[in-house]
Formats: C-alpha cells, sequence, structure tokens
C-alpha cells in the first residue's frame, strides 16, 4: 500500500493551478495572488516626517537660536517655499519634508511663542525622516505570485495603489455523498439511517480552504445514480465519499467506471482512512473519501487541503507539521501512519504539550471535534515516552 | 499611560456580546455558537458494525464451524429478521447488528461458499460493535456556548441532526479614516498625498475575525466632517483611524465630541502605536488607532481582535501568545512594551526560531506583511541572547 506522502504526491501532481479572476481589493482577502504584484506608489512617495515638530536645517539647530516659522504643512497640504537658513515650518507625521530642510526637530524640542522657535536641542542631519521609498520603490513587487492573501497583504497592496489584484480562480470542488443510509440534516431518516455529517463537514473545510463547495445531492446505493450524479457536472475536483472500500455494496468506483473513471490508487497505509481512493474521470481529478466522519476529515486534511492549495495556486500549501511534547507514553506503531487526536496545552515553559485520547475509535466524531490536533505516529515507529517530542498537525485552526 | 493588558481589559470590559441569529448548517463556518447545541439523534443511533463481515453469536464462532446466511443488511436497510444459533447475517461497515446477534466476524476471517459461511477464527462478545450514543446521545451537548464554529463543529452539529445554529450576529465594525492626505486605492491621490492602505487592511481583519465591516467614507481633517460621519451610523463598535496623537490637526477627539464624546483613554505605554483612544459616543464603543499602518495593524491584533471576539461572543477571543527561541540577541527594552516584526523558521528539532528583522521603523509596511510574528517585549524586558525563549503572536494566521 502506499504511503501518505507517497499518495500526497500523487494527488498534487496531476493538479494544475485555475486560471484567473480579477478580485477587487475588498474582495481579496484569502485569494491567492496569480501574479507578482507591483506598486503603483513608492511607499512614502516622498521624503515625509516621522514627528510632529518642525522642518529645519541641521546647521541651525544650535540649542538656544531662534528660527521664524515660515509656514504650515499638515499631512496633505505641502508646504511650497523653501527653508531657508533662520527659518522653520511646522510639519506633523506624514508631512512632507520641504525644500531646503534636511532634518526634523521634534516638537518636545522645540517652544514656541508666536511666529517664532526656540531649539532646545542640536538635531543631525536626517532625522525623524521617512525616506521617499524605503518602504518600497515603484515598480517593485509588493506581493509575491502564490501568496495567499492576509489583511496586511491588502494593506501593502493597498498602499501601493492597487485596487485590483489578479488572482486565481476559486476552484470549485464537488461533494458526492453516497449510501442508502444518509440523510441529510433536518430531512426524515430512514430506519437504520444516519444524518449526513460528511457533506457539511467537507463543504465548510472546502469553504475554509478558500475554494467553492459544490454539494451534489446523496447519490443512493446504485451504479445508475452515482453514473448519473456525473451528468453535467462542471468542477475541478470531484470528492466521493463513502462506498470505496472492499464491501459488495461499495459501488462507487463500478458508477464512476460507467463514466470512463481510470483509477490511480485506492487504498493507503494509514489510519483512520484507509480506503483513499484517487483517479481521473473525464479529465476531472476525483479524490475519494472513506464514508466514516472521523476518517474522512482527516483524509481531507492530508490529502484535499493540499489538493486545493495546489488548485489555488498557493505556494505554501502543506499542512503544517509543528512539534510538541507528548503528555503520555505511547505504545510502538504497526505498518500504518497514524493520527491520533488529541488535545494540546502549554507546559509552564510554553511549551506546547499534547496528550492523545486513550480510546482513538474513528466512529467519535464529537471527540474529532473536541480535539486539538493530530499527533502523527510514522508506520512502525518506536514506543514514546511522555517527555518525548512528537509531530502535530494543529486542527483547531485553518476554520477546522 | 496604561499598559497593554490593563487597556485591553478596559476595552473588552465594556463590550457585551451581540444578538442572535438563526443560521443555517452550511453558512455557519466561522460563526459563534450562542446556545450550547444539543443533539437530536444519538451518535451511532443502535448498535451498528464498525467492519465488513457477519453478524454471529459469538458462542457459534468455534473455529471450522459453519453458520447458515440467512440475511444481508447493507447500511441503511436493517435486517428485520433474527440471528438464530447457527445463522449469520452479511453485514457492512455501518450496518446495524440484528436481533440476536451479539458480535462481528469480519470478513476476512470467513470463508463464504453460497449460503454458508466457515468461521476462520474465534470471535469474543461484542467486537467490532459501536454501541449506540458512544459517540453522544440524545440531548448531549455536541458543540458548547462560545464556540467559533470549524468544519469539524458542522459536522458534528450534521450528525446530530441539527440543520440549524443558534449563533450571535456578526458585530459590524465601522472603520473611519481621517486625514486630508489619504485617497482611497485607485482614486487621484492629492499632492503630498498617500494612498489609504489601513481602511482595506482593517477591514479585511474585520472580516478575518469573522465580522462585518462598515466602511465609511474617508472625513477630511475638518471637526464637522468627523462629526458628520457619525450621522445615521449604527454599528457595535466605530473604529477610528489616524487623528488621535498630540499634533495640531489631529482632530477626531473634537470631531466626536461634537456628538458626545466620552474619553476612556487616549495613549498606552507600548511600541508601535502610544496613541490608542478608547471611549464612546452615544453608546457606541470607540477605538481609535493610529495613523501610521504598521501601528494600526499591531494595534488591531492586540485590542481590535479581541473586542471582535467579545462582542461575537467567542469564549477564546485573545490572541494565542506562543514561545519561540531567539535567533538573534536582543537589547534590553525600554518603558514602553515592544512589538518587533520578525521571520520565523524551525531548528532541527522542530522548535520554533525566531529572528527580528534588524530595523523596525514603524513605516515597513511591507515588511510587516512579511513578517511571521510579532516578538513581544515587555517594558523595562532585560537584554536577551540568542537561544533565549521568548513569547510571539504569529501573524501568518487568522487571515492577517
Amino acid at each position: 500500500m502506499l504511503s501518505v506522502a507517497e499518495a500526497r504526491s500523487r494527488i498534487i501532481d496531476g493538479l494544475r493551478p485555475t486560471g484567473l479572476e480579477q478580485v477587487m481589493l475588498d474582495a481579496a482577502l484569502g485569494r491567492v495572488a496569480a501574479r507578482p504584484l507591483e506598486a503603483r506608489l513608492s511607499n512614502p512617495p516622498a521624503d515625509i516626517s516621522a514627528m510632529d515638530g518642525y522642518a529645519v536645517r541641521a546647521g541651525d539647530t544650535v540649542p538656544g537660536s531662534v528660527l521664524a516659522v515660515v509656514g504650515t504643512a499638515p499631512a496633505g497640504h505641502p508646504f511650497t517655499g523653501r527653508v531657508d537658513p533662520g527659518s522653520c515650518v511646522r510639519l506633523f507625521t506624514g508631512s512632507l519634508l520641504p525644500d531646503g530642510a534636511d532634518t526634523v526637530l521634534i516638537q518636545e524640542n522645540a517652544t514656541r511663542d508666536g511666529d517664532r522657535v526656540t531649539v532646545n536641542e542640536a538635531v543631525a542631519v536626517g532625522r525623524h525622516i521617512r525616506r521617499m521609498g524605503q518602504d518600497f520603490l515603484v515598480g517593485d513587487t509588493v506581493v509575491p505570485a502564490g501568496r495567499k492573501l492576509g489583511a496586511r497583504d491588502i494593506g501593502v497592496s493597498a498602499a501601493a495603489n492597487r485596487p485590483w489584484i489578479t488572482c486565481h480562480r476559486r476552484p470549485v470542488i464537488a461533494v458526492l455523498a453516497t449510501g442508502d443510509e444518509i440523510a441529510l440534516p433536518g430531512e426524515p431518516i430512514p430506519p437504520g439511517g444516519i444524518a449526513n455529517s460528511n457533506t457539511p463537514m467537507l463543504a465548510a473545510a472546502i469553504r475554509a480552504a478558500g475554494a467553492e463547495p459544490l454539494v451534489l445531492p446523496p447519490a443512493r446505493d446504485s451504479i445508475a445514480a452515482i453514473a448519473g450524479s456525473l451528468d453535467g457536472l462542471r468542477c475541478d475536483m470531484l470528492v466521493t465519499i463513502g462506498g470505496a472500500s472492499v464491501g459488495d455494496y461499495d459501488l462507487v468506483q463500478a458508477g464512476l467506471a460507467e463514466r470512463g473513471f481510470a483509477i490511480d490508487f485506492w487504498k493507503i497505509a494509514m489510519r483512520p482512512g484507509k480506503p483513499l481512493m484517487h483517479g481521473t474521470v473525464g479529465g476531472t481529478p476525483v479524490l475519494g473519501l472513506p464514508g466514516n466522519p472521523v476518517s474522512a476529515l482527516v483524509c481531507a486534511v492530508l490529502f484535499l487541503l493540499p489538493a486545493i492549495g495546489r488548485l489555488s495556486g498557493d505556494s505554501a500549501a502543506q499542512p503544517e507539521i509543528e512539534t510538541a511534547r507528548l503528555g503520555a507514553a505511547l505504545p510502538a506503531n504497526d505498518q500504518r501512519a497514524d493520527h491520533l487526536r488529541a488535545s494540546i496545552s502549554r507546559d509552564d515553559a510554553g511549551d506546547l504539550l499534547v496528550v492523545p485520547f486513550p480510546r482513538q475509535d474513528s466512529g467519535m466524531l464529537r471527540r474529532l471535534a473536541l480535539s486539538e490536533a493530530l499527533v502523527l505516529r510514522a508506520p512502525h515507529a518506536a514506543a514514546a515516552a511522555a517527555g518525548d517530542r512528537v509531530d502535530i498537525i494543529r486542527l483547531d485552526r485553518l476554520g477546522l
């Protein structure tokens, strides 16, 4: 069976980023920049004052000397004259430094009396000045391609005077749950049935990852129903849920085969989630998740979210592996990579402490919802003692 | 001057969570549950099989013995008869355990031949069975009040058959930028002017925190313009930007005073961001952020996001403080709490390593956008050596 890393590579390597979409600044949060964004303004656009005070010539700042205030230049209202020897101009944080001035005397070191200012402290050339372009110059890249845009990226794009950002289109991820036993929450539940938790959960995870979920009506357990779900479908990836195991009623592969499904793999050496399926149908990549909700979510973290990252053009889309100290011993692992649901806290030194729940039944969805991390256990990992450092993926982030 | 912690407490303590809104599951991502959500279904709803195999009586599982297959019970199609001694029922993961059976013989340990199954291994009572309600029972709380809903919470709500969730209304946060020098990105920029980065940046941060930004037209530097911005305004908090410093042109306080502003405080012992203002006008809380975008963003992380958390009813809304090892020495700090922009990486042991940028000019917005963390330096903190552990806030999360 494939390892987790091999399976992820095979899924990711077949994907290409979506096409372009022009997005305005106020809709760009969480979108991925498709091209480097170049500044249309320098920041600052000119030499400006970093403080409230007076634009002066450094040579004039002999303590006790008196300067004539020849003008005032609030931010947005530059002084158009010149600061000649013996004169100064009142300015504020963000004011343009007028011609002739070469430094700023801060108001705390000046005594104002009408149109005259007494210097209380000498100032070197260039003090309290933010130089033109010290943050960036016209033409500099302020946001690199492949970056998922946060509030700060939107701020720097705005400062660069770019109201539009060229992004990758949000990938559309279709979700097809299968099974006669499932009912949509709030609808009548058949005898022996359950409320469908996978579809709303995965749709939310898809949305949290920056993609657009396309929730298909659940398919009954029939080849025709599953095949029919593909008719008229247009998406960047199809995620099926359930029906990919070895039971007689696992019909997803047979249903997809009716429409020309080409399978890549359908089992990996991991727990929970062994029956992960991958292939393509009509050029659309297909990821088949296990029907068990705990397994489905863990597989989504490991495989679907990185796939969405690749489709979105996000250059940093891998599950972030952190480390933490074990709060309890763990036995040796078997041949399948394990993903233990765990709580986290911090020890006295501020170090992350992770405690796997004693019972790891993959039927425990509420337990999963209250877990803060997955502890990663490699195949054949040796027994670990309390205090050992282990790899974790935090679940209490990324909208999961 | 107030400390950061005192200022935060004074801001937060005056806030009450917003009222209620009924939200459907597929719109609930990132919303905050206002009430404990109780299950309408047990999970599992009955004793079910955790594997593909046969429902049997444990006493019948003598290796070599042969059982009659009297029925098939795929998930969603319960067997309505009874498993008598010497018989068995074919079942699959998720199938209800039929009456009479007390364990599951997995198919790997059975040899099927027509309507007969040979037992290859003895099975104890209760194997491979998920007991009714082992995850949760009808009436159990599956999502606590005050929880910000992630994909897993939505999954468990769905499993509990709750299509609606009672949430707090998204707080509406009005953003008022002030200053004659600012122009909205893409609009004509006056002489000596700059593109307004604060408004789009803070609107995105507000959205990322789960609130609704209400972007007011920027106000010119006049008391009347600032006062007029309040007319007809309805919001849960007003955030002003700029104009709260000590310069002659800092008119926000004067403008708000025209409408009855009651100030609480307007300076705190921190860097960047000393001129933080707090008060109320007409019952609406007001947070005044510095006009410098770097200062504004740092103050938003420390004060605005926790305020949004409180308004949203989020029980966990504090900036998460983590720890990391310093990659470079730091000098002793002065009397103001400092927030150094820094990059992070991981050392060979997987420990977080944080390196503050040598230049911490608060005019460096692009530098802020590329920072991954703020290193927190307490007032009068002693010099720190490379390798020392320091507190940090990660900026590369939470949509920042």
